[in-house]
């Protein structure tokens, strides 16, 4: 039986996109649209498929919430692979429809978000509803007699559906990307590349003063950079977060290893959530201050001092 | 004129609920609903009202995005004032409509998600239906020939349309609550009352290892603690974020006016939402480690002090 | 050929007195007195002798220069054991002399210093004259025909020399203690004790602001309590220093190896003194705030939690 | 009458040197020797001279003991000027006597520990004869028909005593340097100059691990770089210090200030010691990392800030 792949549906979404960059060799019969979240998270977790891709984030809109609820309470998964996507919006529409004779628009309500401005300059009167996806307006605009003359979506979802282009990056940030995961049941995680990230949940029990700083200092003090903090609430009433966090580095690194020993021995609870390589190979150093030596050549060169000084060896 | 006051509307969602509880003389008829948590924010904005309450974050959901989005990004408003609702959620139907007689129910997304548990295990064969509030929920069960049997909403959104209560308490989490705050166009914030608390945002512009700790410890080391640190992306793509904050203490206290001046001078850029009264009145002192002296009086003293030996008294 | 034992003479001084405490059943034919603190270390790191006691620190005087030069810029050695002695005064006299008899007293200046108080209330006309150590003093006073009346010396001193004690506790400071080393010539430690000291000299190259703090951090991070820290020149031109550094624990503690193998990380050169029973044997704990894991259980058991998630086990 | 100045005596010493290059204009008739570093502290706590320079600290030995326990524990003086004296040694003998002529050299123990190797290749077969100063020794060289042949001490000695040089730089640490300090009765400090150190002594009460961190992070947070730091027994028993503290800038810099009282709200017992130029005139900004802001005007800027948001001015 073949590998079999899910990702957030329906088809013809970003996260198709997303799983078609991760996996451009997996043929399209392997890939598995599901509605919703968890219902992607379900499938990996039950064996139905090999793994699954959803999103994380987004540079616009932040952290994506039933994504994080997952990582956070839910059983166990390991990320082993990420990707970011360009948020490329183009209106679609049937053949033979043009720009000027567009009056119902539909797509998502946080596409219509980022696109709000290109649709106010460039379609001032048409009206514009809300459905369930991007690629959910597509597919509603291909139907024979559908009561919208266009959709907002990926290119994927527009292509798909047999729509032709009308406008192209239609969304009012140019910049914006979605940053995907890959998720699998747990594992050993892939073999550093050298340019990796670390994932996890830290939940801190003590909450004086200081108690996050204790937690960041340390990385800070094995010169491993945060490249993402984001607090969710645990469920326990206002006032009561975790962090999900991204470190660079591999947990086969030591400086990683230690740091996140470190943070449990300090009496933070942390859920691993994988090292997987970075989507950006971002090898470039961080200008750390002050210089320090952050490389698994150093760790061992200070493990093999430190068992030079205990033989007494201080020559 | 009498003064009017703006909500996350339709009438009957929470937002409602949280004006009532923060202006409980107010008369119903100076209440405006507003469509859209930027509804809100553009009435205050123009002066067409004199505040507005909109969600600031859910203790199961998070922060409210599109709240968030307008005090970071959108012209400068001043938090005033702050309540927490609790998320309590009612099945309303039209008299004489029993548990038993339910087949479908409409509600908002998000309570949907709250709800999920009770609604497996009491109306296991029940089709469930989004619309875009609780309030509409409970509106669209009251018309005539509905084609919804029962909605989830709040108490207030129930009564409001005359429906009865069929069952209370159907939500998942029984302490979940939604903090609600209340924005003005920008003035001097409200006098301390001892019990209060200090809204703003930063941009941390050095995004070396440490940056973050050392925001931290500006407020670690003059003793306020921090109750809420979220991070938002700024649109500067994926990666780029700043740090919604509350801390505790009022901008007029010598501990936060210092805080907050050492984090400017460090280079990270501050936009100030306000200081106003806890909504838990909470004044007990935080267990500081170690202890430290924190109060008005003792950063007074220790001004009285520099002065002293400044001017060569040391005896 | 027996062993050996070097201590700062003459005989009689407090130092034969920490070597008599350290090694009670060693013959006094085997303790060598040595004329200078450089004299000791010469003779151990020679072969001359299995090891040597030097004062190291004094209650009322701080770090012992000489000591502490030796320790930093000569030829390796390491501390296997500390005796702390308490520093009580002694006003000898040759039999048959009074205190009213007393005009001229000898002492070691540091002695004189610790007992102007008491010379000043008993023996106010007496003139008091500076030699080389206090128990030169007492052997100046028992020589026939002696210009001096009585010294101030160690209990041993006096007795040594055939004295008789006029005066009990004549020093100024009734806690005054001197702490001594006994040093080897390089090798591995005593085994932990569960109570232990480790000593060492950090040469920070960095020196921005912060520098220090980056050094304490690597232990208070562990919960490693540092006992004496102390700034000595480096001989460098004014403003150079290192410090001499005692820290509670073992080298061979997991808290106290990470701690140092984080130091040489961080850039600072590290000549490690020793590890050895504390001479207090205080294991009482600290009281770490906020309480964290510091035992090598504590580091262990994380080692086997990284183990496991790293090899995917997150269950 | 005219104004009278103190030094550590006799006359000759190194400390005469330095208080004639702080007082240049000064006649030497005003300048005072006493014998002993009390006794120069007790001239100017009794208001007989108007001011007294004493030895702070020498690069090779480290703090004098003497001066550090005055400042820790006397009546209260202030520091107003500092200057540092390089520590160039000389051989000096009567008029008429060769290098080869030597046989006995007399000088202060601290000068013999310096020049041990000059003597060592140069007089290998000279005996060492250890007097109360450097100064004394060229007075004792002086006299007719005494016992030494030479002295080694500071040129001002030799030159006093009518001596001629045999050898100058007979000192083993080229770059030797001693800073003395010049005490006043406590007054306003001198005005701040831009190039300025500030002392104190710091008294930590709580000594849990990161007490010290805690006080250098007070000024590390500031900006304010620590140009001293040495720990200095209390007199209460082995293993209580305090710390004698000098830092860059002046007392009446908002930075320095801010720090001080930082300092005394954590509970830090504080004995300041005075605001002075530095001897160096070193203005060149330390290399802060990160760059921060630390001049009064960015103090001042920050102050105007946080009064327009407390005003509610937040454009």
């Amino acid at each position: 039986m073949p590998n079999q792949y899910a990702y957030l549906g329906p088809a013809g979404t970003f996260s198709e996109a997303a799983l078609r960059t991760l996996l451009p060799e997996a043929p399209v019969g392997t890939m598995v649209p599901c509605i919703g979240v968890d219902a992607v998270f379900t499938a990996v977790r039950e064996g139905r498929v090999d793994g699954g891709v959803v999103p994380l984030e987004n540079s616009v809109e932040g952290g994506v919430t039933a994504t994080i609820a997952e990582l956070i309470n839910g059983a166990p998964v390991m990320i082993t692979a990420e990707v970011a996507v360009p948020v490329e919006f183009t209106l679609f529409a049937r053949e033979g429809v043009a720009l000027a004779d567009i009056k119902r628009v539909a797509t998502h309500p946080h596409a219509l978000a980022q696109c709000r401005d290109w649709l106010a300059a460039n379609l001032p009167d048409a009206e514009t509803y809300s459905v369930s996806s991007t690629a959910a307006a597509a597919q509603a605009v291909a139907e024979p007699g559908s009561q919208y003359d266009a959709a907002v979506s990926a290119r994927i979802g527009g292509e798909r559906y047999g729509l032709h282009a009308v406008a192209e990056g239609v969304g009012d940030h140019s910049a914006a990307a979605t940053r995907f995961i890959y998720v699998e049941r747990p594992g050993p995680p892939p073999a550093p590349t050298g340019a990796d990230r670390t994932s996890f949940v830290a939940f801190i029990s003590d909450d004086h003063p200081g108690a996050l700083i204790e937690l960041l200092n340390q990385f800070a003090m094995r010169g491993v950079n945060l490249t993402r903090l984001e607090s969710r609430p645990t469920g326990g009433g206002l006032g009561k977060y975790c962090f999900c966090i991204d470190a660079e580095g591999h947990v086969e690194e030591a400086r990683v290893g230690e740091a996140l020993m470190g943070m449990r021995r300090i009496g933070t609870e942390v859920r691993f959530l994988g090292s997987y390589p970075r989507a950006d190979g971002d090898t470039s150093p961080t200008p750390l201050r002050p210089p320090r030596r952050t490389s698994n050549d150093d760790f061992h060169e200070a493990e093999r001092w430190l068992t030079r000084i205990r033989s007494g060896d201080v020559s």
